[in-house]
Protein backbone atom coordinates (compact mmCIF):
# COMPACT_ATOMS: atom_id res chain seq x y z
CA UNK A 1 0.00 0.00 0.00
CA UNK A 2 1.43 3.55 -0.76
CA UNK A 3 0.72 6.08 1.87
CA UNK A 4 1.44 9.11 -0.21
CA UNK A 5 -1.72 8.06 -1.84
CA UNK A 6 -4.02 9.19 0.93
CA UNK A 7 -7.17 10.93 1.12
CA UNK A 8 -8.32 13.36 3.05
CA UNK A 9 -12.23 13.82 3.72
CA UNK A 10 -11.97 16.65 6.46
CA UNK A 11 -15.40 17.94 7.36
CA UNK A 12 -14.74 19.62 10.65
CA UNK A 13 -11.92 22.43 11.68
CA UNK A 14 -10.97 19.90 14.19
CA UNK A 15 -10.96 17.03 12.18
CA UNK A 16 -8.60 19.60 9.81
CA UNK A 17 -6.90 20.41 12.67
CA UNK A 18 -5.93 16.91 13.87
CA UNK A 19 -4.90 15.56 10.71
CA UNK A 20 -2.91 18.42 9.92
CA UNK A 21 -1.10 17.78 13.40
CA UNK A 22 -0.52 14.28 12.67
CA UNK A 23 0.71 15.28 9.18
CA UNK A 24 3.14 17.96 10.80
CA UNK A 25 4.44 15.18 12.81
CA UNK A 26 5.30 12.68 11.11
CA UNK A 27 7.28 14.56 8.64
CA UNK A 28 8.91 16.16 12.21
CA UNK A 29 7.95 20.24 11.24
CA UNK A 30 7.58 20.74 14.59
CA UNK A 31 10.29 22.33 15.28
CA UNK A 32 9.78 25.10 11.91
CA UNK A 33 6.28 25.33 12.95
CA UNK A 34 7.08 28.43 15.46
CA UNK A 35 3.98 30.92 15.44
CA UNK A 36 6.40 33.26 13.96
CA UNK A 37 7.24 30.89 11.38
CA UNK A 38 3.76 29.68 10.50
CA UNK A 39 2.31 33.43 10.32
CA UNK A 40 5.03 34.00 7.44
CA UNK A 41 4.08 31.17 5.32
CA UNK A 42 0.01 32.27 6.06
CA UNK A 43 1.21 35.66 4.38
CA UNK A 44 3.16 34.15 1.90
CA UNK A 45 0.30 31.95 0.89
CA UNK A 46 -1.97 35.22 1.11
CA UNK A 47 0.08 36.56 -1.43
CA UNK A 48 0.08 33.78 -3.66
CA UNK A 49 -3.72 33.91 -3.69
CA UNK A 50 -3.25 37.99 -4.34
CA UNK A 51 -1.17 37.17 -7.29
CA UNK A 52 -4.18 35.92 -9.12
CA UNK A 53 -6.18 38.97 -9.09
CA UNK A 54 -3.45 41.88 -9.30
CA UNK A 55 -4.48 42.73 -12.89
CA UNK A 56 -7.17 41.48 -13.13
CA UNK A 57 -10.76 44.13 -12.83
CA UNK A 58 -13.26 43.64 -10.14
CA UNK A 59 -15.47 42.41 -12.92
CA UNK A 60 -12.83 39.79 -14.24
CA UNK A 61 -11.98 38.33 -10.50
CA UNK A 62 -15.78 37.29 -10.20
CA UNK A 63 -15.07 35.66 -13.16
CA UNK A 64 -12.75 33.34 -13.32
CA UNK A 65 -12.02 30.10 -15.53
CA UNK A 66 -12.56 26.98 -14.63
CA UNK A 67 -8.68 26.18 -14.32
CA UNK A 68 -7.89 29.52 -12.73
CA UNK A 69 -10.72 28.96 -10.32
CA UNK A 70 -8.89 25.50 -9.18
CA UNK A 71 -5.32 27.41 -8.70
CA UNK A 72 -7.33 30.21 -6.69
CA UNK A 73 -9.21 26.97 -4.52
CA UNK A 74 -5.34 25.50 -4.37
CA UNK A 75 -4.00 28.95 -2.63
CA UNK A 76 -7.17 29.46 -0.37
CA UNK A 77 -6.40 25.48 1.20
CA UNK A 78 -3.06 26.62 1.60
CA UNK A 79 -3.66 30.04 3.82
CA UNK A 80 -6.28 27.56 5.41
CA UNK A 81 -3.98 24.96 6.11
CA UNK A 82 -1.72 27.56 7.34
CA UNK A 83 -4.06 29.34 9.62
CA UNK A 84 -5.87 25.87 10.76
CA UNK A 85 -2.19 24.75 11.90
CA UNK A 86 -1.08 28.50 13.51
CA UNK A 87 -4.46 28.71 16.03
CA UNK A 88 -3.75 25.01 16.78
CA UNK A 89 0.00 25.70 17.77
CA UNK A 90 -1.34 28.82 20.15
CA UNK A 91 -4.22 26.78 21.26
CA UNK A 92 -6.70 29.36 19.67
CA UNK A 93 -10.21 28.00 18.63
CA UNK A 94 -11.04 29.09 15.53
CA UNK A 95 -14.41 28.58 14.92
CA UNK A 96 -14.61 30.63 18.62
CA UNK A 97 -12.42 33.36 17.48
CA UNK A 98 -14.37 33.78 14.46
CA UNK A 99 -17.89 34.14 16.34
CA UNK A 100 -16.41 36.54 18.93
CA UNK A 101 -14.72 38.79 16.55
CA UNK A 102 -17.98 38.80 14.87
CA UNK A 103 -19.85 39.88 17.57
CA UNK A 104 -17.42 42.72 17.80
CA UNK A 105 -17.68 43.58 14.11
CA UNK A 106 -21.56 43.77 14.69
CA UNK A 107 -20.74 46.88 17.50
CA UNK A 108 -18.38 48.24 15.51
CA UNK A 109 -20.13 47.77 12.13
CA UNK A 110 -24.08 48.78 12.97
CA UNK A 111 -26.29 47.69 10.03
CA UNK A 112 -27.99 50.25 8.02
CA UNK A 113 -31.21 50.88 9.16
CA UNK A 114 -34.31 51.44 6.76
CA UNK A 115 -36.40 53.96 7.23
CA UNK B 1 -34.00 44.73 21.79
CA UNK B 2 -30.80 45.76 20.32
CA UNK B 3 -29.25 44.35 17.03
CA UNK B 4 -25.94 45.15 17.04
CA UNK B 5 -25.39 43.01 20.80
CA UNK B 6 -26.26 40.22 18.47
CA UNK B 7 -23.77 36.84 19.58
CA UNK B 8 -22.76 34.41 17.32
CA UNK B 9 -22.33 31.00 17.93
CA UNK B 10 -21.14 29.15 14.81
CA UNK B 11 -19.52 26.00 15.58
CA UNK B 12 -18.89 24.97 11.38
CA UNK B 13 -17.36 26.43 8.62
CA UNK B 14 -20.88 26.43 6.50
CA UNK B 15 -22.04 28.04 9.29
CA UNK B 16 -19.76 30.89 9.25
CA UNK B 17 -20.10 31.35 5.67
CA UNK B 18 -24.02 32.07 6.34
CA UNK B 19 -24.01 34.53 8.70
CA UNK B 20 -21.07 36.22 7.38
CA UNK B 21 -23.29 36.09 3.75
CA UNK B 22 -25.86 37.53 6.38
CA UNK B 23 -23.43 40.32 7.92
CA UNK B 24 -22.65 41.79 4.35
CA UNK B 25 -26.27 41.85 2.73
CA UNK B 26 -27.25 44.38 5.80
CA UNK B 27 -24.52 46.38 5.65
CA UNK B 28 -24.86 46.04 1.69
CA UNK B 29 -21.16 45.58 1.90
CA UNK B 30 -21.70 42.65 -1.32
CA UNK B 31 -20.12 45.41 -4.08
CA UNK B 32 -17.29 45.79 -1.73
CA UNK B 33 -16.82 42.06 -1.42
CA UNK B 34 -14.92 41.74 -5.17
CA UNK B 35 -12.75 38.71 -4.94
CA UNK B 36 -9.94 41.01 -5.76
CA UNK B 37 -10.70 43.52 -2.95
CA UNK B 38 -11.38 40.54 -0.46
CA UNK B 39 -7.81 39.07 -1.29
CA UNK B 40 -6.32 42.32 -0.74
CA UNK B 41 -8.59 42.49 2.93
CA UNK B 42 -7.12 38.74 3.84
CA UNK B 43 -3.29 39.75 3.31
CA UNK B 44 -3.91 43.41 5.11
CA UNK B 45 -5.40 40.91 8.08
CA UNK B 46 -2.52 38.38 7.51
CA UNK B 47 -0.03 40.90 7.86
CA UNK B 48 -1.61 42.44 10.92
CA UNK B 49 -1.33 38.66 12.45
CA UNK B 50 2.53 38.77 11.25
CA UNK B 51 3.38 41.90 13.02
CA UNK B 52 2.26 40.31 16.86
CA UNK B 53 5.64 38.03 15.92
CA UNK B 54 7.80 40.16 13.32
CA UNK B 55 10.45 41.40 16.24
CA UNK B 56 10.25 38.05 18.35
CA UNK B 57 12.33 35.01 18.67
CA UNK B 58 11.14 31.30 17.91
CA UNK B 59 10.81 31.10 21.44
CA UNK B 60 9.08 34.29 22.39
CA UNK B 61 6.60 33.50 19.03
CA UNK B 62 5.38 30.81 21.56
CA UNK B 63 4.94 31.70 24.65
CA UNK B 64 2.12 34.72 24.52
CA UNK B 65 1.38 36.88 27.39
CA UNK B 66 -2.52 36.10 28.04
CA UNK B 67 -3.62 39.64 26.27
CA UNK B 68 -1.18 39.25 23.49
CA UNK B 69 -2.24 35.72 23.31
CA UNK B 70 -5.90 37.28 22.65
CA UNK B 71 -4.90 39.96 20.29
CA UNK B 72 -3.37 37.73 18.28
CA UNK B 73 -6.57 35.40 18.25
CA UNK B 74 -8.51 38.39 17.24
CA UNK B 75 -5.99 38.81 14.14
CA UNK B 76 -6.43 35.11 13.31
CA UNK B 77 -10.31 35.81 13.59
CA UNK B 78 -10.12 38.65 10.55
CA UNK B 79 -8.28 35.90 8.15
CA UNK B 80 -10.41 33.37 9.01
CA UNK B 81 -13.51 35.69 8.54
CA UNK B 82 -12.17 36.75 5.28
CA UNK B 83 -10.60 33.76 3.89
CA UNK B 84 -14.42 32.30 4.25
CA UNK B 85 -15.94 34.99 2.64
CA UNK B 86 -13.44 35.01 -0.50
CA UNK B 87 -14.23 31.38 -0.86
CA UNK B 88 -18.12 31.89 -0.86
CA UNK B 89 -18.19 34.31 -3.12
CA UNK B 90 -15.87 32.27 -5.02
CA UNK B 91 -18.20 29.22 -4.45
CA UNK B 92 -14.97 27.14 -3.29
CA UNK B 93 -15.92 24.68 -0.68
CA UNK B 94 -13.22 25.70 1.78
CA UNK B 95 -13.06 22.02 3.35
CA UNK B 96 -13.12 20.15 0.28
CA UNK B 97 -10.63 22.11 -0.57
CA UNK B 98 -8.05 21.90 2.25
CA UNK B 99 -8.75 18.17 2.25
CA UNK B 100 -8.02 18.07 -1.99
CA UNK B 101 -5.11 19.98 -1.13
CA UNK B 102 -3.35 17.98 2.04
CA UNK B 103 -3.88 14.71 -0.66
CA UNK B 104 -1.70 16.61 -2.98
CA UNK B 105 0.82 17.90 0.20
CA UNK B 106 1.11 14.03 1.23
CA UNK B 107 2.13 13.36 -2.73
CA UNK B 108 4.78 16.41 -2.67
CA UNK B 109 5.94 15.28 0.93
CA UNK B 110 6.08 11.95 1.58
CA UNK B 111 6.45 11.37 5.62
CA UNK B 112 9.75 10.54 6.65
CA UNK B 113 10.51 6.54 6.79
CA UNK B 114 12.05 5.12 10.02
CA UNK B 115 14.39 2.25 9.44
CA UNK C 1 19.66 71.42 20.77
CA UNK C 2 17.47 68.31 21.17
CA UNK C 3 18.56 65.74 18.94
CA UNK C 4 15.11 64.25 18.26
CA UNK C 5 14.04 67.15 16.03
CA UNK C 6 17.09 66.47 13.80
CA UNK C 7 15.91 66.74 9.72
CA UNK C 8 17.16 64.61 7.33
CA UNK C 9 17.92 65.42 3.58
CA UNK C 10 18.83 62.30 1.67
CA UNK C 11 19.12 63.08 -1.82
CA UNK C 12 20.84 59.21 -2.41
CA UNK C 13 20.55 55.44 -1.42
CA UNK C 14 23.55 55.78 -0.30
CA UNK C 15 23.27 58.64 2.01
CA UNK C 16 19.96 56.95 3.36
CA UNK C 17 21.24 53.71 3.86
CA UNK C 18 24.12 55.35 6.12
CA UNK C 19 21.54 57.41 7.92
CA UNK C 20 19.29 53.90 8.50
CA UNK C 21 22.79 52.17 9.58
CA UNK C 22 24.23 55.52 12.42
CA UNK C 23 19.78 55.31 13.08
CA UNK C 24 19.28 51.77 14.27
CA UNK C 25 22.99 51.86 15.86
CA UNK C 26 21.74 54.87 17.99
CA UNK C 27 19.11 52.44 19.14
CA UNK C 28 20.74 49.41 19.77
CA UNK C 29 18.40 47.89 17.08
CA UNK C 30 21.02 45.97 15.36
CA UNK C 31 20.30 42.50 17.12
CA UNK C 32 16.57 43.17 15.75
CA UNK C 33 17.09 43.60 12.03
CA UNK C 34 18.09 40.25 11.05
CA UNK C 35 17.10 39.86 7.33
CA UNK C 36 14.56 37.19 8.56
CA UNK C 37 12.70 40.00 10.56
CA UNK C 38 13.47 43.08 8.49
CA UNK C 39 11.37 40.76 5.81
CA UNK C 40 8.91 40.14 7.67
CA UNK C 41 8.94 44.23 8.87
CA UNK C 42 8.87 45.20 5.38
CA UNK C 43 5.84 43.19 4.27
CA UNK C 44 3.93 44.66 7.18
CA UNK C 45 4.53 48.07 5.82
CA UNK C 46 3.79 46.96 2.33
CA UNK C 47 0.16 45.48 4.13
CA UNK C 48 -0.45 49.20 5.80
CA UNK C 49 0.10 50.81 2.28
CA UNK C 50 -2.08 48.30 0.25
CA UNK C 51 -4.82 49.04 3.11
CA UNK C 52 -5.38 52.51 2.03
CA UNK C 53 -6.30 51.28 -1.68
CA UNK C 54 -8.27 47.94 -0.66
CA UNK C 55 -12.23 48.81 -1.17
CA UNK C 56 -10.83 51.90 -3.77
CA UNK C 57 -11.89 51.52 -7.59
CA UNK C 58 -8.96 51.62 -9.81
CA UNK C 59 -10.11 55.37 -10.51
CA UNK C 60 -10.54 56.42 -6.51
CA UNK C 61 -6.74 54.97 -6.06
CA UNK C 62 -5.80 56.94 -8.73
CA UNK C 63 -7.10 60.23 -7.58
CA UNK C 64 -6.32 60.64 -3.59
CA UNK C 65 -7.17 63.35 -1.40
CA UNK C 66 -4.02 65.74 0.00
CA UNK C 67 -4.27 63.60 3.64
CA UNK C 68 -4.78 60.62 2.47
CA UNK C 69 -2.18 61.25 -0.60
CA UNK C 70 0.34 62.32 2.77
CA UNK C 71 -0.67 59.15 4.26
CA UNK C 72 0.39 57.09 1.50
CA UNK C 73 3.43 59.12 0.81
CA UNK C 74 4.33 57.85 4.97
CA UNK C 75 3.45 53.80 4.21
CA UNK C 76 5.67 54.24 1.21
CA UNK C 77 8.38 55.85 2.60
CA UNK C 78 8.39 52.96 5.22
CA UNK C 79 8.65 50.48 2.64
CA UNK C 80 11.01 52.14 0.87
CA UNK C 81 13.23 52.25 4.48
CA UNK C 82 13.18 48.72 5.44
CA UNK C 83 13.88 48.20 2.07
CA UNK C 84 16.93 49.82 2.06
CA UNK C 85 17.91 48.58 5.66
CA UNK C 86 17.44 44.80 4.63
CA UNK C 87 19.81 45.44 1.46
CA UNK C 88 22.24 47.22 3.84
CA UNK C 89 22.16 44.21 6.38
CA UNK C 90 22.37 41.98 3.27
CA UNK C 91 25.30 43.89 1.31
CA UNK C 92 22.95 44.37 -1.74
CA UNK C 93 23.50 47.37 -3.72
CA UNK C 94 19.17 48.22 -4.36
CA UNK C 95 20.20 50.76 -7.91
CA UNK C 96 22.62 47.93 -9.06
CA UNK C 97 20.27 45.24 -8.26
CA UNK C 98 17.05 46.87 -10.11
CA UNK C 99 19.27 47.84 -13.12
CA UNK C 100 19.80 44.14 -12.78
CA UNK C 101 16.46 42.68 -13.01
CA UNK C 102 15.02 45.14 -15.51
CA UNK C 103 17.72 43.81 -17.78
CA UNK C 104 16.05 40.29 -17.26
CA UNK C 105 12.46 42.17 -17.22
CA UNK C 106 13.27 43.72 -20.54
CA UNK C 107 14.10 39.88 -21.81
CA UNK C 108 11.34 38.27 -20.32
CA UNK C 109 8.73 41.03 -21.42
CA UNK C 110 10.08 42.24 -25.16
CA UNK C 111 8.75 45.44 -25.73
CA UNK C 112 5.26 45.49 -28.02
CA UNK C 113 6.71 46.06 -31.83
CA UNK C 114 4.64 48.42 -33.71
CA UNK C 115 3.99 47.33 -37.43
CA UNK D 1 20.73 45.46 -32.73
CA UNK D 2 18.42 43.32 -30.03
CA UNK D 3 16.33 46.19 -28.03
CA UNK D 4 15.66 43.51 -25.50
CA UNK D 5 19.58 43.07 -24.50
CA UNK D 6 19.70 46.45 -23.32
CA UNK D 7 21.15 46.76 -19.73
CA UNK D 8 20.49 49.73 -17.51
CA UNK D 9 22.51 51.29 -15.41
CA UNK D 10 20.45 53.74 -13.03
CA UNK D 11 22.69 55.49 -10.26
CA UNK D 12 19.30 57.84 -9.02
CA UNK D 13 16.06 56.78 -7.99
CA UNK D 14 15.05 59.57 -10.62
CA UNK D 15 17.36 57.77 -13.08
CA UNK D 16 15.38 54.66 -12.13
CA UNK D 17 11.78 56.37 -12.07
CA UNK D 18 12.31 57.86 -15.87
CA UNK D 19 13.55 54.18 -17.06
CA UNK D 20 10.88 52.47 -15.29
CA UNK D 21 8.04 55.40 -17.33
CA UNK D 22 9.80 54.11 -20.36
CA UNK D 23 9.53 50.47 -19.86
CA UNK D 24 6.07 50.64 -19.10
CA UNK D 25 5.07 53.10 -21.67
CA UNK D 26 6.57 50.73 -24.31
CA UNK D 27 4.77 47.87 -23.70
CA UNK D 28 1.23 49.63 -22.98
CA UNK D 29 1.46 48.77 -19.00
CA UNK D 30 0.38 52.37 -17.76
CA UNK D 31 -3.44 51.18 -18.02
CA UNK D 32 -2.81 48.07 -15.31
CA UNK D 33 -0.18 50.45 -13.17
CA UNK D 34 -3.05 51.93 -11.33
CA UNK D 35 -2.12 52.83 -7.65
CA UNK D 36 -4.28 49.92 -6.41
CA UNK D 37 -2.51 46.93 -8.73
CA UNK D 38 0.68 48.62 -8.09
CA UNK D 39 0.09 47.95 -4.34
CA UNK D 40 -1.06 44.77 -4.51
CA UNK D 41 2.27 43.62 -7.34
CA UNK D 42 4.44 45.33 -4.23
CA UNK D 43 3.13 43.34 -1.54
CA UNK D 44 3.54 40.07 -3.72
CA UNK D 45 7.07 40.52 -4.23
CA UNK D 46 7.38 41.42 -0.66
CA UNK D 47 6.17 38.07 0.04
CA UNK D 48 8.66 36.23 -2.58
CA UNK D 49 11.23 38.09 -0.76
CA UNK D 50 9.92 36.63 2.63
CA UNK D 51 9.65 33.47 1.54
CA UNK D 52 13.26 32.76 1.40
CA UNK D 53 13.16 33.64 5.09
CA UNK D 54 10.62 31.68 6.41
CA UNK D 55 12.08 28.58 7.68
CA UNK D 56 15.25 30.33 8.29
CA UNK D 57 16.06 31.05 11.68
CA UNK D 58 17.71 34.28 12.68
CA UNK D 59 21.52 33.23 12.23
CA UNK D 60 20.57 31.81 9.13
CA UNK D 61 18.74 34.70 7.49
CA UNK D 62 22.05 36.61 7.74
CA UNK D 63 24.75 33.71 6.13
CA UNK D 64 22.76 33.15 2.91
CA UNK D 65 24.82 31.09 0.06
CA UNK D 66 26.05 33.58 -2.70
CA UNK D 67 23.26 31.29 -5.11
CA UNK D 68 20.12 32.41 -2.51
CA UNK D 69 21.54 35.64 -1.83
CA UNK D 70 21.49 36.43 -5.77
CA UNK D 71 18.35 34.82 -5.86
CA UNK D 72 17.15 37.45 -2.74
CA UNK D 73 18.59 40.42 -4.47
CA UNK D 74 16.40 40.21 -7.55
CA UNK D 75 13.32 39.88 -5.10
CA UNK D 76 14.79 42.92 -3.71
CA UNK D 77 14.78 44.78 -6.54
CA UNK D 78 11.05 43.45 -7.65
CA UNK D 79 9.54 45.19 -4.61
CA UNK D 80 11.94 48.35 -5.10
CA UNK D 81 10.85 48.50 -8.88
CA UNK D 82 7.22 48.31 -8.03
CA UNK D 83 7.63 50.51 -5.28
CA UNK D 84 9.64 53.66 -7.43
CA UNK D 85 6.50 52.84 -10.23
CA UNK D 86 4.13 53.54 -7.36
CA UNK D 87 5.53 56.72 -5.90
CA UNK D 88 6.20 57.90 -9.67
CA UNK D 89 2.16 56.99 -10.40
CA UNK D 90 1.55 59.04 -7.36
CA UNK D 91 3.82 61.44 -7.76
CA UNK D 92 5.23 61.05 -4.60
CA UNK D 93 9.26 62.12 -4.43
CA UNK D 94 10.81 59.25 -2.82
CA UNK D 95 13.98 60.19 -1.03
CA UNK D 96 11.99 63.28 0.14
CA UNK D 97 9.20 61.10 1.97
CA UNK D 98 12.03 58.89 3.04
CA UNK D 99 13.71 61.63 4.69
CA UNK D 100 10.69 62.96 6.83
CA UNK D 101 9.91 59.96 7.56
CA UNK D 102 12.96 59.44 9.19
CA UNK D 103 12.26 62.90 11.16
CA UNK D 104 9.00 61.17 12.22
CA UNK D 105 10.91 58.45 13.84
CA UNK D 106 13.33 59.86 15.16
CA UNK D 107 11.13 61.85 17.19
CA UNK D 108 8.69 58.64 18.02
CA UNK D 109 11.82 56.74 18.75
CA UNK D 110 14.33 58.92 20.44
CA UNK D 111 17.44 57.21 20.76
CA UNK D 112 19.09 55.85 24.19
CA UNK D 113 20.85 58.03 25.49
CA UNK D 114 24.13 56.87 27.54
CA UNK D 115 24.65 58.11 31.41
Amino acid sequence: MNQTSKSYHCRTVEELTRELRHFAGERDWDRHHTPKNLASALIVEAAELLEHFQWLSQEESQDLAPEKKKEVAHEIADVFIYLTRLADRLDIDLMAAASEKMGLNAIKYPPKTHT
